[in-house]
């Protein structure tokens, strides 16, 4: 399987990483909207190629990656790209992915081509644990925390306040409230019972500590609901502690069965991940290898992970898996 | 759809309260090898038939679960049942899958039927945790542990030796070997090391304590490589606080990324389950789903939980799955 890359930030070199993982795939070009003479990839003999040529490469990339972000680059890079290639995407606006994957699907079927959307981990396998887990446990409750990890729209809405240098937010589940979901007592949460919010803050010359911590607790959306703590530090302390790109979460399932509803079951599924990039798009290259089955027994169109056999993931076939997974 | 249960003991009673929790689905006839105006089941209305009659049913049951055992019953009645209708089955010796599949397939494909067999939580749930594990990060280690809960084999095996008038056998994960595996150390772990064995044995009249206590400790392959605790207790006691059927168990796949392979993940699996049977049922019936969506798409012959689309579960169509779960 012939592998391509559009877009080499975080997520492009994550996949870069992951071709490796497997022996299946090799990476046969990265495609930038930079100067390509000024990107610098990892991999020997693999070109990098103006965004621009990708229709030239047509017939030479089975998969194509798109690593872009989901508020300006996918809306227009997935249909587009999904009339040339195979593509998977980690589009991961919720409340667009209804409009997204129309759009998709019809470039994907106008064009006999496989898009696989929001794959990742939120939406992606938070995804799958919660469509386990509501078909499974009909009766039931879902539950989602996030963290600890960094949030980058909430480190975003920090930077933007006047005063703030650098920032870097975090969001951490609250254990109390994860020992209760997992009690199986079905608890009501509010915003402020299930995640903290963390802040560590550099402050410009001359900036008021005070009106900056006010600021952002006050913050309608990102942080009033939320206890808040801010912690200002020096700029070599924040690229000392505070440059990780770790995350992970939390998707619980509590639901109940038999007679009266006596019995309580309880499904978790938790990540705790060191890089977010990294293994989002370990994911990503999983799912290319289920777009490319896809595509030779021709099922065209777009998909999400709901729609995926898991067996496709694999390098394995089914009697191997059987034998040895299952 | 209409399903139809074949064997009424636990499991079968499981199914009977999970076709009640999904309004898509209702209970056709139960069948049974007993005298059927013998077996007394919770839905009125529905007939209780002979096992033998099933073959007059092939019109007036969509799915039928198949609630009888690994040892004997379904090696045989499978593929039999595969002749006659689409079919689950929960199949769980790991090591004959591979021949089971097999049999089974060619039976359904014969018929143009569906089977899906090994549905459950292990095999079932806890295999697809382990599919998606290690597709996502093929450079890295499983770990399964089960409990707490019991081991019906090993609680047979207790039972079995002189002197011991009933018995049950917990399996525990000890939680240092649990921790060990979250850390990311992928620690390599001995039998001993993953799992403590505790029995609750009421004893014979005039039974020798020391004696069975030494048997159950030494016995080879079921405790001999464990640390076991062995409790006498009154009869009384036993019925009191150990006619429970809870278990549960966790899968984690721990894994690394990145250059230098310096980034770990951890993806954790985990059910907590009041009980067994009915949890298990809840995950059959959800398969069943799946089963006559395969069958009105004429994708015949075997399956297992690993060729399944996680949408295929749901009674929600895929713009509502990804409206709201994704």
């Amino acid at each position: 399987m012939k592998i391509g890359i559009l877009g080499y930030g975080n997520l492009g070199r994550g996949v870069e990483y992951a071709v490796k993982e497997n022996p299946d795939m090799e990476l046969a070009a990265v495609f930038t909207r930079r100067n390509p003479a000024e990107v610098k990839i990892q991999t020997p003999n693999v070109p990098v190629v103006s965004a621009d040529d990708a229709k030239n490469w047509k017939d030479k990339i089975d998969v194509m990656i798109l690593c872009g972000g989901s508020a300006t680059d996918l809306p227009v890079q997935t249909p587009k790209f999904a009339e040339m290639f195979n593509v998977i995407d980690s589009f991961d606006t919720h409340a667009k992915i209804p409009e997204h994957f129309s759009n998709v699907d019809a470039a994907a079927k106008n064009s006999n081509h496989v898009a696989i959307i929001s794959v990742g981990w939120d939406p992606g396998l938070f995804s799958l644990a919660r469509a386990y887990g509501n078909a499974i446990l009909p009766d039931g409750k879902d539950y989602t925390f996030w963290g600890k990890g960094v949030s980058q729209g909430h480190s975003d809405a920090v930077r933007r306040i006047k005063g703030v240098k650098n920032a870097k937010q975090y969001t951490i589940p609250i254990d109390a409230a994860l020992e209760a979901v997992r009690s199986g007592k079905n608890p009501e949460l509010t915003t402020r019972q299930k995640h903290l919010r963390e802040c560590f803050v550099v402050l410009a010359e001359g900036a008021d500590a005070a009106e900056v911590e006010r600021q952002i607790k006050t913050m309608p959306n990102y942080f009033a609901d939320y206890d808040t703590t801010v912690n200002f530090i020096s700029e070599e302390e924040f690229y000392k502690n505070h440059s990780g790109l770790a995350h992970g979460g939390f998707v619980i399932r509590s639901g109940s069965t038999g007679e009266n509803k006596s019995h309580n079951h309880i499904i978790e599924f938790s990540l705790k991940l060191d890089s977010n990039p990294e293994f989002t798009t370990s994911v990503l290259v999983a799912y290319a290898r289920a777009a490319f089955r896809l595509y030779n027994e021709k099922n065209f169109g777009c998909k999400t992970v709901l729609d995926i056999p898991p067996a496709y993931l694999s390098a394995k076939d089914g009697a191997d898996l059987r034998a040895h997974l299952l």
